[in-house]
């Protein structure tokens, strides 16, 4: 049974190779007037009509064989992906030249959902959180990159094909040999040795350079499509290079985060905010990194969108003055321990209760958890294909105190679009240590107190004797000892010992007892400096909107053939379309002035005056996503002036007065009032105009 | 006098330069406790005071001498700069690793600006006229950039100093180098010599690679602070060079320009406009020129952010169905003719005259030229310092039909910011070519029409038996030719003759009477295939932004030492600042509810509940150009419910109903309502708090 299905499936998926072909030589005719638009429209109704046989008999294998085809993952997403590149939301960039992987243009409708994402943002967290918004440069001179560890460690591990030279990530290939392994039905592999693979799976991602090829080698990997033999795993780094200037000798890359422009201007933004902590810089701006294959469209690509926020607080007190508000949120978390117990699958529970058990490691980032949640609702993703997955101890940096990715369910499974993490104090620590510059906070105590501080005091006669011009470099170095090392020195030296100190020179010094004093001296002490801890939430906006395309994706009950994006108004590339129910001049005036309303409202609008039926024009816009449609008829002319205005969704039709529409519309877009309302105030207008 | 005056401006100067220091020192200890914040600001107070003595003195200077000192200019610029940086519009990139020339970061107030200026473009430009917008990656491949012309030509000359290597841009060492031989009263030049020199000046721009060296040697010009020699003048090109990919053998660039996305992707655009022209497409992005020597702040960066429009037209009819709106407006026009004349002034003229008059080339390119002039004064440059000059001649590539450039004065002179062309159907037959893909498009007339048309006949035999294996090439070539080439070749063969033709393989044939027939025939004809001509209008963000801040700075009359930053309501960073009169929970509760009733409406906003007097509270505001200002007093809680409203510019005061200001303030900020009739509405108040 299942066998003869499979054919009907090929056979299926022939047929729409086949129409697609059609579609592309149709519209070419269009361009020289050999073929109607009319024709082509017809052509690719009937590309839809095909896709949606070949999804039924794929649903129908799921059910039979009780399990999800692969084929069926990639319908769906090859039938949103149609809708997508028809209607311009993405298209691949240099077409008309091949396309170079990794990169996309985004068109007319893509674009609006992006500004409307980002702004949304913007509203969400700079807005509310009075954030420092900053704006800096993608070019980045080496040094800035090599403080921060990106030339030396941004890294993945890289394999060439002997023969032919091809290029392929090395974790890539290993997965994917080790899972091919475990599907094997011919061949199938032992329940230990399954186990084992299966462990080595799990870690593909965190293995060293020698353990990566020691288990390419175990495992026999080859290149994929000539089978060739591949060359040890090497580092290979996934910035841009480029040269900054006319002589060549300054290296720059392009950034491959935004992060370092705000740490690299932490003591401005302080000055800037009148030296008090804590607070958050944000900013929004282009992002590249170099994929060795990029693939899975927007989710993988070299040059993307970031927003980021760096809140700076002193790591002493992480509490957060909001966090009530959304200690009562109960996302789906992911932690440690239900990664390592046996169900393995993520929980809701609220904020207050993770912070309280110690599961979230302070208010302050699971404030930004709570509210990342809200934001990932507000812009359209179904929060119950949405967790927070905590990375497991060997995941994280090992100067980060606690990290959690928010991750969305698709069709390539949990995809991370959001990282939030306990960056400890490193990034400010790195980049003072490579640009000599101070940065750190102070903290000026309520009332100046007595406190036991430790004192160093060089004996300036005895460095001077000893060491003669290298004095003063000793001093220095002596003097900007911190507590503790200080105190480890006096220690060694009170044994008669000697001990080694390191200078800002790199130079290292030998000293003796007596050429320093160390003391502990109680003294009034007005603050404390201290170098500021980072949480920083990390989104990829191209990431969040094609997670959103995929949860807004669906077709209607027995009108399978018509997609239908659910936009939520907010994000909606157009807010609503304005209909003449037929042509004539005054319901198109009417709808003229409505639009420009509309406009005057600030919501974009689409007059569509073709001379379609109601029901396709509806269907054009479902496909775009248009939440709210308003249709002028003669009762609108002649009558009471009511129009009928309809939504999206439930398809529900009410009528409301021309003078009110725009304003309603601006409501249920800023989500001041709900459809239900909207429903309940306004007379309901029988849904006869889809029928059409 | 004059001899004496300028000693008192050199001891004005060194004052500022100290003065600055000590900021720069105080600053410093604010951060470690050991200074108050009073105590900076009054330094920096002390500071502004000394630049304004510095200024008074060059104003004096110019008086009595009656010539702009170039003092007096850096002075306004100092000045200036000085709110710009310390306030974080914007300041140098990377600072604590001592900065990278032609990088700036966008602080907080720039961001702001930024944005509310690139909304105020799109609403102008993309929404106003249906743009499609779409947003392409800065990383492109070398091909793309090949077909434009960029890899070829996209250059500076540069001139290395031969002893030290440093490199300059020959351009700018020619001019300085014969401008100081102009200015040198010492050894005056002779007055033949001068006008040489002023001509070799008003072309330094064209100048090809070989003249550029002639006239660097002739004029004997060296390298800058060390006198030594410098190198012969070699193209460099401005484009950051990357690599793409894993294998190194694909060269990208990051785009010199977004226009490049646009013309790549006019195809999809063309489709997604169901086929009809004109249409234009527009993108706001970054764009990257790696400058030899970065110089004037904002005004020539190495990344930037460009808005660009291409504009996609039937070369044959470049008329406006909006062109009437655009016609009544005069903006200074710098025609071809008034550059050559004796006056060398702009002039106004309306858009309609010129356009009859033949002086700008067509009602399309006009139109934009009158969109651009409203949107400048939307945005807060002042008109009369606005001008559009057209290229000369030689200063336009060979395809270009005309080209003008929107400029703004400044304190560096007239600065380009927009560039407004019509470049006929150059860059899509450009990239036609290289990508062997049609760019056309159709125009179907409204009935067939019979027409005559050139028709080529190959005689394949013919052909066959000459060129052999070469047959199908000549026939392609034979039967691309266009009507003109056609009917030439034709005369040619007429008459017995022989002529080449070139095949698109680079190849040239020979070809004789009898090889092919080619005759005019008439026939129905149901449209024209063509390639559509471009208008193109680029502005720089950036330096409109510079150009609207010059022109919005300016101190009060009798209170110079306040710099007031007189920004337009739509680009001002916030809009409102909200100040309870004294500290008071009662006042500070109904500041906050003001507060957010402004959030609420959109309006950015910041309350001030410093100690500070309001004069003192209105002076920082007015710094950041904020416009409004809603004070709370006790008449606000105990008494009829108003507050006082303050208009920046005027200083002037009105009450008005606390339920209402933020609505009043919207209408402000949307053009809606203008302050005077906001004045004649409400009740006045005795500006009194100003002199707190």
């Amino acid at each position: 049974m299942s066998g003869l299905l499979e054919k009907e499936i090929q056979d299926a998926q022939e047929a729409v190779t086949k129409q697609g072909d059609t579609v592309r030589s149709l519209k070419a005719s269009l361009k020289d007037g050999k073929a109607e638009k009319a024709e082509v429209d017809a052509a690719i109704q009937k590309l839809a009509e095909l896709k949606l046989a070949l999804e039924a008999k794929q649903k129908e294998y799921e059910k039979t064989t009780g399990k999800v085809s692969a084929q069926s993952k990639e319908a769906l997403r090859a039938a949103l992906a149609g809708v997508l590149e028809r209607r311009m939301f993405y298209i691949p960039s240099f077409k008309i030249y091949g396309s170079v992987a990794g990169f996309y243009d985004y068109g007319p409708p893509g674009c609006a959902i992006k500004q409307n994402m980002t702004q949304t943002w913007r509203n969400h967290f700079v807005l509310e959180e009075n954030m420092l918004e900053v704006e800096c440069p993608a070019v980045t001179p080496e040094i800035v990159l090599k403080a921060s560890g990106h030339v030396d460690r941004f890294t993945d591990f890289m394999v060439t094909d002997v023969a032919t030279g091809e290029c392929f990530r090395a974790d890539h290939l290993l997965e994917g040999h080790l899972e091919a392994l475990l599907e094997d039905k011919k061949n199938p592999v032992s329940p230990e040795k399954a186990r084992e693979i299966r462990e080595l799976l799990a870690s593909v991602g965190e293995l060293k350079q020698d353990s990566m090829a020691a288990a390419l080698q175990e495992y026999d990997v080859r290149a994929p499509g000539t089978g060739n033999a591949i060359s040890p795993p090497f580092p290979f780094n996934l910035m841009f290079k480029t040269s900054i200037g006319p002589k060549g000798d300054l290296v720059g890359y392009l950034r491959p985060e935004t992060a370092q422009g705000i740490f690299v201007n932490f003591r401005d933004l302080l000055y800037y905010n009148g030296g008090k902590l804590p607070f958050a810089a944000a900013q929004i701006g282009n992002s590249y990194r170099n994929e060795i294959s990029p693939r899975a469209g927007l989710l993988r690509v070299r040059e993307f969108t970031q927003a980021e926020i760096e809140h700076f607080v002193n790591g002493a007190d992480k509490s957060h003055p909001k966090f009530a508000s959304v200690a009562g949120l109960q996302p789906l978390l992911y932690s440690r321990a239900l990664q390592m117990g046996e169900e393995k699958k993520a929980q809701p529970m609220s904020l207050g209760e993770a912070v309280e058990k110690g599961i979230i490691a302070n208010q302050t980032l699971a404030y930004f958890i709570g509210r990342t949640w809200l934001f990932f609702i507000k812009v359209g993703v179904n929060p119950e294909r949405m967790r927070f997955r905590q990375h497991l101890q060997h995941e994280m940096a090992h100067y980060a105190t606690d990290c959690w990715d928010g991750e969305v369910e698709t069709t390539y499974g949990w995809v991370e679009c959001v990282g939030l993490a306990d960056r400890s104090a490193y990034d400010l620590k790195a980049h003072t240590a490579m640009s000599k510059i101070d940065l750190t906070a102070f903290e000026k105590f309520p009332e100046p107190r007595m406190e036991e501080v430790v004192k160093v005091v060089p004996n300036n006669k005895e460095l001077g004797a000893v060491f003669k011009k290298d004095q003063k470099v000793v001093k220095e170095a002596l003097e900007a000892l911190d507590e503790c090392s200080a105190m480890e020195l006096k220690s060694k030296l009170d044994a008669g010992e000697t001990a080694k100190v390191s200078a800002s020179t790199g130079q290292s010094f030998e000293i003796k007892p007596g050429m320093v004093e160390i003391k502990k001296v109680t003294e009034k002490v007005t603050g404390k400096t201290y170098t500021p801890s980072v949480i920083e939430p990390s989104f990829g906006i191209g990431r969040i909107m094609y997670c959103m395309f995929e949860h807004s994706y669906y077709t209607r009950e027995g009108d399978e053939t018509r997609a239908v994006m659910g936009f939520k108004p907010v994000v909606a590339p157009t807010k609503a379309t304005v209909f003449p129910l037929v042509q004539k001049p005054a319901l198109n005036d009417l709808a003229a002035k409505i639009s420009r309303d509309l406009t005057a409202a600030g919501l974009s609008n689409i007059i569509d005056t073709t001379g379609n039926t109601i029901g396709k024009r509806y269907a054009r816009t479902d496909e775009i996503g248009v939440p709210f449609a308003v249709t002028v008829d003669f009762v609108s002319v002649d009558g009471d002036g009511s129009v009928t205005l309809r939504e999206r969704d439930s398809m529900a039709q009410v009528r409301v007065p021309q003078s009110e529409v725009a304003s309603v519309i601006r409501d249920l877009v800023d989500d001041r009032t709900s459809w239900a309302d909207v429903a309940a105030k306004y007379p309901a207008q029988k849904a006869q105009a889809d029928d059409e």
